[in-house]
């Protein structure tokens, strides 16, 4: 379960349940948790044990799997409708990342459209959620790749840097933004990689750290605020971030901060890319600002450990989980059909329809 | 020592000792350090039990009289020598905050210029550092009113946003900053404050959240990288840091972040406004280019109390305490004497000279 070759995968279909390695005990321990039923991939996802937008729409589609297989009836009409409520406590769990209900929809219009018996229809989501995964590892390969060909020509080694995990953990394997960084360290083209830490729950000083370090892959861990008084100093060519649902604009929402760097990166003049699947393009959207943002619980904030940083008493916190950067602050987005600039993001979509 | 009206004196000369408010023990604890020799006051600014760039400079005021205290000899020219070697050891310390170097030349200037007796100089130092502390309460609060002053006109009831602590906890009391955040609250002006987290010491999260709540000031907590989100959505309609050294071209270093701080403020037409005393001021500088960048200990990133956020190996780590503000970015900066902008700080100086 844990591969001799480094490689991190976060969700496992294994001895007909899903494997979820447990994120929010990462880097502290590597362990897995066996979610059975789809309830427990709800509160999986809510939990935060599974989080990355595409790492989401994976758990999310076998969370389907599970509730079907939950769902006691022979009758078609009645398990797709037990089916839409399966989807329905899913699609609560988080509201901003688009993968979590392009996910549910797929795997919904799957069941709608399998002619044949319910058992038919439960073998045919079991199936859809392994395509999902795998067709998820297959496009983070060709964004690492395609982001490879986009990032600057000079110098020949870069220094990136990201923020947030968009990493192997985030997705089906291998990551969005941290595909096109190991895409860059295999074809040597890395220097090193900052890694801002990402509060409040510090996936970046957590995940992004830890996956780097499994792989040997050079890293620099920075707080939030840091990042432009590097580049002022020219310590970062490029920046790439992930992205949980990106307006047909070019807006994105990502992790709260990612606003800010793109902010930063461009007073610097520092190329900032967003590297997501075509499954993160919110085409139905004209815009970021009809986006909905998560607000999270404050104890995020305020509670480190068994550490409390703040007065018990006398204070109030402002907790958005995520932010959305206008189009106009991102230099391309990395998809796996291709490296477009947010303007001319309907032909990543053309050309999916043509593929 | 806990005073009933609530006010916070980080610096108190107490039964011939001096008692430290522990800043690394609040919001937890609010307990006091007898600090009886110049050696342990030298440790006390170097593990941040008192900081704040005006507090620092008490501190060390303090510290040079404890040290001139433990010169055993009559000898006044042999007294002067070793007195230069407390100021060197006190010097040491913190690198950035000028207030440091101008408070152990104050002190300095003064013994050396003083006619009379080891003993008299003795006195002196202890009178200076008592001057110097009570000054800067005087001047915190004449920043204060003058913040007031060049904050915007309108909404009646304003949202400002402060980043790390510019409090009573930095300062002889009231605070630059915050000075203006108090005057503001005082005179009805005040909506509420935001107050950045600060990673990665966290004195937003612990000490200005802990310094309102004292004083039942509205205080919203936010992580550093939320501030550009609440920008775009209005939330925000001035900001006011402290400094630890500005140029004499208006360059200013502060907190790691300010500088990040500033350009988001920029990009949203927000003011940004620096609150120094004077003493902040170092006019041999020509601009922030020769501000020394202090780095501290990795471990004030990897761990909180006593948890380690990052993997045990196998990642490296970037520290700096500070950034500089480039002048460009700074609406004006407040001082006891006026308000100036950066390009027209010259004035106070000239005002010092005439008063």
């Amino acid at each position: 379960m844990n591969p001799a070759n480094n490689q991190v995968y976060p969700v496992i279909w294994h001895n007909n349940a899903v494997s979820l390695i447990d994120q929010t005990r990462i880097p502290n321990e590597y362990a897995f948790v066996e979610i059975h039923r789809s309830e427990d991939m709800a509160r999986a996802i809510k939990t935060m044990i599974v989080r990355g937008a595409p790492a989401i729409g994976i758990a999310a589609a076998y969370g389907m799997y599970l509730g079907a297989r939950e769902i006691e009836t022979d009758n078609r009409d009645r398990f797709l409708q037990q089916l839409e409520k399966v989807a329905e406590m899913l699609r609560a769990t988080r509201p901003t990342a688009v993968n979590l209900f392009w996910a549910i929809s797929r795997t919904l219009k799957v069941a709608y459209e399998t002619l044949g018996t319910v058992e038919d229809l439960r073998k045919v989501l079991l199936q859809t959620a392994q395509d999902i995964q795998i067709e998820d590892l297959q496009t983070c390969r060709a964004i690492g790749d395609n982001g490879l060909k986009a990032l600057p020509a000079n110098p020949e080694k870069l220094t990136l840097l990201t923020h947030c995990n968009a990493g192997a953990l985030a997705t089906g394997g291998y990551g969005t933004a941290l595909g096109v960084v190991r895409s860059a360290w295999r074809e040597g083209r890395l220097n090193k990689l900052f890694a801002d830490e990402t509060r409040p729950r510090l996936q970046g000083a957590k995940l992004t750290t830890w996956e780097c370090a499994q792989e040997g892959i050079p890293v620099t861990l920075i707080t939030d605020s840091m990042a432009a008084h590097c580049m002022k100093q020219g310590l970062i060519h490029a920046v790439v971030v992930g992205a949980d649902r990106i307006a047909a604009n070019g807006d994105a929402a990502n992790k709260i901060g990612t606003y800010s760097l793109a902010l930063v990166s461009q007073a610097h003049n520092v190329p900032f890319f967003v590297a997501a699947p075509i499954s993160t393009i919110d085409f139905e959207l004209a815009d970021g600002s009809g986006i909905p943002i998560e607000e999270r619980d404050p104890m995020e904030m305020y509670q480190v450990g068994d550490t409390m940083l703040t007065p018990a008493s006398g204070v109030e916190y402002y907790n958005p989980s995520f932010d959305v950067t206008p189009a106009d602050l991102i230099t391309a987005i990395i998809t796996e059909n291709g490296v477009y600039p947010p303007g001319e993001l309907a032909l990543s979509r053309q050309r999916r329809t043509l593929a």
